[in-house]
């Protein structure tokens, strides 16, 4: 198994830093490209996954238009990394996520979700994607 | 002294994430495994400190039934950390720590409480363990 | 360029936790010695932005004299900070900004504001420092 060196903690760190800046901002071919190529994305507790990339980039274009006239940012903090190394040499995830969204004109954000990540990473020598993740609301 | 080296840094910084992991999950018992069997928990500014690990599980359990009835996940979330070398070896953690919670069936979570936190922690070989910790409430 | 590599991003995350304890303890001194001494702070998108260390020590007093009723703790939270190298051999550091803010009195935070900061970082052997700041409020 992959052994989680603090290089390794760093580096997801890092990775999962991108990630949100890509998806709080807009860029949607950056966020789905921390994906892997075959990923699955259990986003929602009633619905199916979103499979694949452009079915992730489907599913964050559906939330941008459903979401278009709310006058929100929202970013998305991702912390409390626990890192445990899988037998197939890809790495668990687990992590909790707030996304703070502060409304067009009104100056206190509200946070809306916290949630509980669990991810499974992939590694292949300086590339990090994310192959699989399931949100649990609070 | 020992050094605070970037790879000290992250380890810390995982430790902290399966430390919150633990507790927030009520897996106690990896929760006091993160101590010292002598730690020292000052958690509360009116009563006395938790004592070895014995006492700061029984602390956290007399914390779980106090609060059974809240119907609250609780997470916590501890960050910016800053470490400096103590003269015997052992490390300083000073750190912000918020706990986020979401009363069941409410959607919006509120904070509470936001602290800081004055640990003592001690590394030995590939073992963090903490030693003490202070906490003061905004 | 100057490599992005896991060492220096637990460095960074260190700087950082450094800078926002010695602001939120009101060490100015302290925090006035993370930027460099030819440093531009664009801290307001009205006004003009400070310069030099003596300028953002100004503007950090006349901060603290203009909320000295406030009776509020505040503490800073940056996260999900971004690295990218720049081609002078400095760090374009790219990170998410909250202030958490405790009245005295009461129990119940609330955040104010989130920001977007835009960094750029010298890096100097060991020595990290802030040569500018760029806030984008929410």
């Amino acid at each position: 198994m992959r052994q989680v060196t603090p290089e390794l903690y760093a580096r997801v760190q890092h990775f999962y830093a991108r990630q949100t800046h890509a998806l709080d901002s807009g860029n949607f071919k950056e966020y789905v490209d921390t994906f892997t190529e075959d990923a699955i994305f259990h986003h929602s507790p009633d619905g199916p996954p979103a499979r694949t990339r452009a079915g992730i980039l489907a599913a964050a274009e559906a939330h941008r238009e459903a979401t278009k006239d709310d006058r929100v940012t929202r970013r998305h903090y991702f912390n409390q990394i626990v890192l445990t190394p899988l037998p197939d040499d890809s790495i668990r995830a687990t992590l909790y996520a707030l996304v703070v969204r502060t409304r067009h004109g009104e100056k206190v954000p509200d946070i809306w979700p916290s949630c509980l990540l669990e991810d499974v990473l992939t590694v292949d020598g300086d590339e990090i994607l994310l192959r699989s993740r399931h949100i649990s609301y609070d």
